[in-house]
């Protein structure tokens, strides 16, 4: 007697012997080839597509005949008439194995299908997502063996998919009867597995075959604006991204503000959860019908967020994030009910998944950040930031990762900025100064124009010019410094010393003129005295922060620096370095993440694993906390100065001084009591 | 050197040597004597009191000096000024073993102590509740080591008790941080450790040593009554008792009434499901007014009721259950949290148990009564009968457990009976018919007086005499038997064949006047023919289903008879047997269990280990659908007569046959759509 034929799969190469008949999912599922299937091989569901090789394999050493699988059946027959098959497709539960071959798992096909999550650094996901559904068909009841409905269910996923214990909660054992009964039995479940626990929860039940695929949101909920992606949890496709503000910052601008408005008013806690939880539902139904998709195939949640909207989202008081130690009421990561935090517009059952906080300071966030950009796997020691209203702020190498937060405020959002705005339509995100006119050009955000080329007043006619936003400010002071107009200590020059008209006295210090349009009834558009120390402030915080983590660390210098959050991406390396934002390091070695939190969030709720994996890595991050460090207020004041080649006028030194720093980390030799009290720190 | 001391605990016998100044709850723990602490032995919870004993003990051979443990401390003498110990009492945890000793640990101070259950039968609960309180002292947070409020909880946990795992719910997550810092980080925690899972759960905090005690509702939710008993946890003690009706009567008397009604009116189970669980909450605050506790220290409940009622309680329309093959939702047991039942009275985190279900007609109250009855361990064969709106019927010993349920009909209870009522005061509950003179004598419930002994009329003078309730009609119906009035069919006879003018005409049929107050404006109370065929329907559904699990069992005759269900209480054996509701057994072999059901429940509560027992149980009865059974139709119909000694007027036969029996049990020839539509049986 012959041998058996001989299968091998690719990518994987696995490869084995099996008896004349075989279908082609089964061969790939005792082998542990990565084939998906949702019916369990009813030929009903198409997930389970593979494309057999013909002809000579020398690397397999496989010589493939076309009658190597079985003819085409009457079930791919029917499929391809309803659905298509791709040509040269078979569905590998009807394919039999009658001969040597050599069969391709397609990326679609593969259950652990890998995502590209970014072009630019081509790095990828791998799809292993928590929530994944299950066809199955269920025995009828019989009166003589009583068992209810559910205990047959459970039976059915046992024995087809090797499911040992389920939970049904009871708002879906009221609907287990009737889509039974609908769907004569069998039936699709989808089927949450958390990393955690051990028994899989029944998210959803539809009768037959669900085709609508599932669903899942990640949400980085930042203190100015909340971000969603609706992902789809088969493919890993973003079908959607969206974005609105956080309706709490009705309670306050910043997160202090926010924390000092629970702090006064009792129950304020409980009006910030319910608005930001309100947000969310509107989020979610904006962001489905966006995507064309029934919020209830929203059947996951991932959040990231700082300390403080994290206990807001959990209707948490954050009144202890306000004062030494900083304790988080929980910092491990949280697996709960969507329900529970009253997201009542995707389905019912849907479960949550918040990252673990790392510190009293440092978030779910930069948790995510720490999952998406993995300094602990990089070789070279790299700086990531990502900046926002507060700076997370990662230093790491595979040997070690530290972490830490800086009150950076919200001038690098455009916010306490004189002429400042949020990044939107209208607002100067970038600019340019002549260092020999002293003349500005700038671009602003809805045209790829600059002030000074054709066609700039057309494209801006709709937005206008209407302010400044981070980037453009950031620039803009690096701009005057690199111009002359500005000396170390950040002082702008007066039109005397400067020799330029648009450096015009307001009050006892100076401003510069970047656009009037006040003639024609528009905004006057400065850049004032208020403003460099606004954003001095600002960077200081940022680059004592990261100095911080280098002095822990034992290094004066990092190999990298990576730029991520939302506003990372529009922050000119050069700049930023002029302005003292990072610490020096080769241009072509600062590089953008884009939102590393948000990608960190979609990674996990795409991945289970990579829960598992960041619940582990926080475990090893060394935490530094800035409020308690004398060097953190030390770097603080040395980074003040914006020290570049020539001082243009230091005669002004003498007349204005720089103001005393009104920053006040909360320690130091002032007593808790009073460092409490006078603490303006932006946890 | 000379060897440790010996310590020897009664009453368990355990015994072992350590060294001087070893606690003597130390000691226990090590020797896993069940010594109860809650504040792990720092002198504040009294849990741990013992008894030593002086003096020589040649059982033991110990001889037991004074100075055998050490000297009374201020720790005591604190506790003793403050709450006061019992003379001879010791806290274990301060009294150190100083020399040989023999120590007594009291019931109250035992984990396990055992509650005795019932007077009667001496049967014991032995305490182990899934529920208990856990003192703490909780790490003070550290910016250093940043760590949630909730991990160093938990570390705590793990650390004094060796809780692995804790699961703290989002609604009280928001509360931790207040409660340590209010108990300077010292607490109490409530843990739920479930029977199914690893991990507890968090179901309440309070600041410092909490000795307010944990509460349990046992409830027997009834198609008709509601009660509960509400349980210290502790000591297994019941604090108060209490009932109220099921507000679902108002869609329907029974259950097939409400099957009906839900399947008739869409939305019809939402509005019964709604509203048993206001009743429910209703009665958990009435009793714990009744009690004095907090209804917020009520943080476990535990289920037993009808396949119907536990479907409506879960919110799932019982509309399978009014039809073959009557499929249950779901069988196995369930936790889950009571606020998923709008159980919004008690502790939010309060966890609910709903035992199993044993089949589409036999449900968790049958399996609270096997858990109460044990019938399984019964060395002769005995016959459970849970006699209410439906009978639930188990047959048994230790060889093999058979369980089914039977549609008696509330008549039983003295509904459709012409003069029927509730039990209430003022309803005939006993009544005897003189065999000679024809003339009746009664009891009414609020009176231990029989109708013709003095005093009676003053006793019932509040009440009156209202009707009769279902221990009175049965009764009635067989001494109407006895005393020759009523011929084998049921028939009455009339005034001229029976000789006494109590036999009066109504319609084409007999009626027997009990009592009549008409000429006073009272009622004028009878039994008549239409009485008499109810009682006939329901004994007859009785007995044909106790026939039915004999018949399986292939017996003809069972050991004793258990009568269980608030109203097994109350009905004669005697009178029973003569009416033909059991089978046969000699007088002495019926006895009483009361509220086995309820009693189940609270088997269930105070004992996990319970839980994990009726869930096998359960699983290894064998049931018996009677619906399906052409041999129950059988047993029915043969059951009808009510055969005595001798038949006084048979000539009455000719005049009225038996009417055809119109209670149709939806099995048998005419096909399952005919019997569907025509079934009357009361689920």
């Amino acid at each position: 007697m012959s041998q058996d034929p001989l299968v091998v799969f690719t990518p994987s190469g696995k490869r084995g012997r099996f008896p004349s008949g075989t279908p082609v999912l089964t061969a790939a599922r005792q082998l542990g080839v990565d084939l998906d299937s949702v019916c369990g091989g009813r030929g009903i569901c198409s997930k389970c597509q593979i494309t057999p090789s013909y002809g000579e394999f020398s690397k397999h050493g496989v010589t493939v005949h076309e009658d190597a699988l079985s003819d085409w059946n009457k079930v791919e027959e029917r499929y391809d008439q309803k659905r298509g098959l791709k040509p040269g497709r078979r569905l590998g539960c009807q394919a039999q194995i009658m001969g040597d071959v050599v069969v391709d798992v397609p990326p679609e096909s593969q259950v652990h299908r890998q995502v590209v999550r970014k072009a630019a650094s081509a790095r990828v996901i791998a799809m292993d997502p928590a929530t994944r559904l299950y066809f199955v068909e269920v025995d009828e009841p019989d009166m003589h063996e009583p068992t209810g409905d559910l205990e047959r269910l459970e039976r059915a996923l046992r024995r087809e998919w090797g499911i040992e214990a389920i939970r049904c909660d009871q708002t879906l054992l009221t609907r287990i009867q009737p889509v039974l009964r609908k769907g004569k039995f069998q039936v699709t479940v989808a089927l949450h597995k958390s990393h955690t626990d051990t028994i899989a929860r029944v998210v959803e039940i539809w009768p037959g075959l669900h085709e609508s695929g599932l669903y899942g949101l990640a949400i980085d909920l930042g203190s100015t604006t909340v971000a969603a992606h609706l992902t789809d949890l088969d493919t890993g496709e973003v079908k959607a991204s969206a974005g609105i503000m956080n309706p709490q910052i009705r309670f306050g601008e910043d997160l202090m503000s926010r924390v000092s408005y629970a702090m006064m008013n009792p129950g304020g806690e409980r009006e910030m959860t319910a608005a930001v939880r309100d947000a969310l539902n509107t989020l979610a139904l904006e962001i489905s019908a966006e995507a064309g998709i029934e919020p209830h195939l929203i059947v996951e949640t991932v959040f990231v967020c700082n300390p403080v909207m994290h206990h807001l989202l959990l209707g948490i008081d954050p009144v202890e994030l306000g004062q030494a130690p900083f304790a988080l009421a929980t910092s491990e990561s949280i697996s709960m009910d969507a329900r529970d935090l009253d997201l009542t517009a995707i389905n019912p059952r849907a479960r949550t998944y918040i990252l673990p906080c790392i510190a009293g300071h440092v978030g779910a966030d930069a948790a995510a950040v720490a999952l998406s950009e993995e300094p602990g796997k990089s070789e070279d020691l790299v700086l990531v930031v990502d900046v926002g209203t507060n700076a997370e702020i990662l230093l790491g190498d595979t040997s070690r990762v530290l972490a830490c937060s800086s009150p950076t405020g919200p001038a690098f959002e455009g916010a306490q900025i004189s002429s400042g705005q949020r990044a939107a339509p209208g607002a100067i995100e970038a600019i340019r100064i002549d260092p020999e006119t002293k003349e500005p050009r700038f671009r602003v955000i809805g045209s790829d124009k600059w002030s000074d080329e054709d066609g700039f007043a057309e494209e801006t006619a709709a937005t206008g010019i209407t302010g400044i936003c981070g980037s453009g400010i950031i620039e803009a002071v690096a701009e005057l410094r690199m111009a002359g107009l500005m000396d170390d200590s950040g002082l702008i020059g007066s039109a005397a010393a400067t020799g330029t008209p648009r450096c015009v006295a307001e009050g006892r210090t100076h401003a510069y003129l970047v656009h009037d349009a006040s003639a024609e009834g528009g905004p006057r558009i400065t850049v004032n005295q208020g403003d460099i120390r606004a954003i001095q402030l600002a960077k200081s915080a940022l680059y004592a922060g990261a100095r911080l983590l280098m002095d822990e660390r034992g290094v004066d210098k990092v190999d990298r620096v990576v730029l991520a959050g939302a506003f990372g991406a529009h922050i000119s390396p050069k700049h930023a370095m002029v302005l003292g934002m990072i610490p020096d390091v080769p241009l072509d070695k600062v590089t953008s993440a884009g939102n590393a939190a948000g990608t960190g969030a979609r990674i996990a709720l795409c991945n289970v694993g990579a829960r598992i994996e960041i619940e582990r890595v926080v475990r090893q991050i060394t935490k530094v906390e800035t409020a308690i460090e004398p060097r953190f207020q030390e770097h603080f004041v040395a980074a003040n100065a914006i020290p570049h080649k020539t001082d243009p006028f230091p005669e002004l030194k003498k007349i204005a001084p720089l103001p005393e720093v009104s920053f006040n980390t909360g320690s130091g030799g002032d007593g808790a009591e009073g460092g409490r009290r006078r603490r303006r720190r932006k946890v």
